[in-house]
C-alpha cells in the first residue's frame, strides 16, 4: 500500500457564482455554477500516512499551519478515513504558488489537491466524479478544481449530495483567453465566504430573486462557451458577479467585501472597455478583481494599469489543467 | 390678481426610498416612500408672471440657468398654465442654500418651492394635497417637500395619479434627531436618478424582489416613527438604502452611484457605530452619505470625521418645516 502521494490542483474562478448553501455540513449549494480553472494559480500537496504519527500535522508553505487550518484538514481526512476504513494519521505538506487568504480561491485548489493526494496515498483509485464529490465536502468550489478548463458544478437534488459534483464543459478550450488576477494590498477580509453566504441566505430579501435568475444565467453561459462568444461570456460573467455582490449588500446587516479601491478598479475596467479594449470583471468574496480579456489585448491592458499603486501584483492566467498526481501512481 | 410670490421649501431625504416609476410623464412611482424634511437645506423661489415676457426666464443662484434647467421649469409652468387657464410667461429666480447638483435632493425642494410660488403668483389657493400632487409632476420626490417632518408619499393606484401624493406622518416630531449631510468633493454623476431608475426597472433581475419588500419596510418605518424607536428607524433606513443600491448594482449594465470614498465612509460609519455611538447611514442616487443620529451624539460624531479630507462639508440638519410663502399672501 502506497503511503505517500503528491498532487497538484489549480484554482478556479466562477463565471456564474456559487453563493449560498442549502445544507451546511455536506456543502450542498443553493445553485449550480460554472468556472474556469486557471493555469497560473495552483496548490501542490503531499500527504504521507505515517503509523508513527498520533495526529495529523499540517505544514503550509513550509511552516506549521494554524490550529484552525489544521482542524479543517483533519476533519476532511477523517471523512476519507471513515469512508474508506483507514486509521492512520498523516503529515500534510501543502504549498500555494500565489498569495494565500487573499480571496484567490486557495481553498478550491487546496481541497482538490488534498482530495487527490490523500486518496492516492491511501491506495485508492477514485474517479474524477468521486474526487469532485469528495473535494466538495472540504470546500464547495473545490469540486470544480478537479477538472481543467470550463467546468460546471451541478447543484443536484439529493439530500446526501450524491448528485452534487462538477462536470467538464470544455476541458481544453481552443480559445486564447486571459484572466488577469489583480492582487490588491488588502487587509484580510472580516467575514469569511461561508459566513457571508449564510448571512445572505438568511436575511437578504433579494436572495430568492438571485436564485431564480441562475438557471437562465447557466444556460446562457453554457451557450456562450460552446459558441466561443467572448462578448456574451464576458458581459454575463460581470453581470452575474455584480448581482451576487448586490444580493449580499442587501443582507441585514449588509455583507460588503469591497474596499474603496475595488470601486476605483471597477470604474477603471469600465473606462478601458469604453475605450475599445473589450474586457470584463468578476469579483469573489473579497476586494480583488479578476479581469477577462482576449490574449491579444493583454499587453495593452497591462499598460493601462501602470498608474495604480494599489495593485500589488497582476497575475496573468490562462485556462488550466485538471488536478493531477505529480508522481507516477 | 397677484403676479409675484416668493416661497421656500426644504429638501427631504428618504428613509424608505422611491426607486422606479411605473409611469414616466406623470412621475407615478413603483412604490411608496417615507422621508424626513430637513431644516438646513432649502430652496427659495420667486415667480413673477409678466405680460412683457415672451418666454419663461430662469435665474439660478443669481445666474441664468442652462437651457435644460430652463426647459424643465418651463414644462412645469406649462402644466400649471394649462390646468388653470393662464397664459403669461414668468421670470423665476431660485436660490439654493446648499450645493446644487451634488445629490442633495435640490430637485425636491426646488419643485416644491416652484409649485407653491407659481400657483400663489397666479392667485390660486391650492391645498397641500393639491400642491403635493402638482409638485410630484416636476420631480417625484418634490411631493414630499410640501410637508415638514416625517412624510409618506402614497404610491396610489390611479392611472392619472390623483391618489399619488404625500401625507404627513409627524409634521413636528418631538424627537431630537440630527441628520449629518456629508458633502464630498465629487464629480457630477454620470447617470441621472431618472435614467438610473429606468435602467434598474427595465433590467435588474432583483427589482421585483426590491418592490415586494417595500410594503413591509413602510409598515415597520411608520411603526418606528410612531414609537420613536431610534434603533428600529435607523437600522431599517440603512438597510433600505443599501437594498436600493443593490437593486441598481444588479442592473445590466450595472448602475453604480458610489465612488471609492463612499465605501470608505460606509466602513467608517460602521466603525463609529461599533464603538458605541449609534448612527445609521443612507445614500441617494449619488456618492454622498447622510448619517442619522441623536442630537446628543453630534459633537462626538463630528470629532470622528476630522481625519477625512475627502469630506468637503458637513451640514447638520434637523427636522424641517413644510413649504411656506415668505410674504403675506
Amino acid at each position: 500500500m502506497l503511503k505517500s502521494a503528491l498532487a497538484q490542483a489549480h484554482s478556479n474562478i466562477a463565471l456564474i457564482k456559487y453563493w449560498g448553501k442549502r445544507q451546511e455540513s455536506l456543502k450542498l449549494p443553493q445553485n449550480g455554477s460554472i468556472s474556469l480553472t486557471l493555469d497560473a494559480l495552483w496548490t501542490r500537496t503531499r500527504v504521507s500516512f505515517d503509523e508513527n504519527l498520533e495526529t495529523d500535522q499540517l505544514w503550509l508553505n513550509g511552516e506549521r499551519a494554524s490550529a484552525l487550518q489544521t482542524l479543517k484538514v483533519h476533519k476532511f481526512l477523517n471523512l476519507i478515513r471513515q469512508t474508506y476504513g483507514l486509521s492512520l494519521a498523516a503529515q500534510i505538506q501543502t504549498e500555494n504558488n500565489f498569495p494565500t487568504g487573499a480571496g484567490l480561491a486557495s481553498s478550491a485548489s487546496g481541497f482538490a489537491a488534498l482530495a487527490l493526494a490523500a486518496t492516492s496515498a491511501a491506495g485508492l483509485h477514485l474517479s474524477q466524479e468521486e474526487l469532485s464529490r469528495l473535494a466538495r465536502q472540504g470546500s464547495g468550489s473545490a469540486c470544480r478544481s478537479i477538472y481543467g478548463g470550463f467546468v460546471e458544478w451541478q447543484r443536484g437534488e439529493s439530500e446526501l449530495g450524491q448528485d452534487s459534483f462538477a462536470v467538464p464543459l470544455d476541458e481544453k478550450p481552443d480559445w486564447p483567453l486571459l484572466m488577469a488576477v489583480l492582487v490588491l494590498n488588502d487587509s484580510p477580509k472580516a467575514l469569511s465566504s461561508g459566513d457571508g453566504m449564510a448571512q445572505t441566505v438568511a436575511t437578504s430579501p433579494l436572495y430568492p430573486a438571485w436564485l431564480a435568475s441562475i438557471e437562465s444565467d447557466l444556460a446562457q453561459m453554457r451557450a456562450a462557451i460552446q459558441a466561443k462568444d467572448f462578448t456574451a461570456l464576458g458581459s454575463l460573467m460581470e453581470h452575474n458577479a455584480l448581482k451576487m455582490h448586490a444580493t449580499a449588500l442587501a443582507a441585514r446587516p449588509s455583507v460588503i467585501y469591497w474596499q474603496p479601491v475595488t470601486l476605483a478598479l471597477i470604474a477603471r475596467v469600465e473606462k478601458i472597455r469604453a475605450s475599445g479594449l473589450e474586457c470584463y470583471l468578476t469579483i469573489d468574496a473579497g476586494p480583488n478583481l479578476k479581469v477577462l480579456m482576449q490574449e491579444k489585448d493583454w499587453p495593452q491592458f497591462q499598460a493601462q494599469l501602470r498608474d495604480l499603486p494599489e495593485i500589488k501584483q497582476v497575475i496573468p492566467a490562462r485556462p488550466g489543467p485538471a488536478a493531477f498526481l505529480c508522481e507516477p501512481f
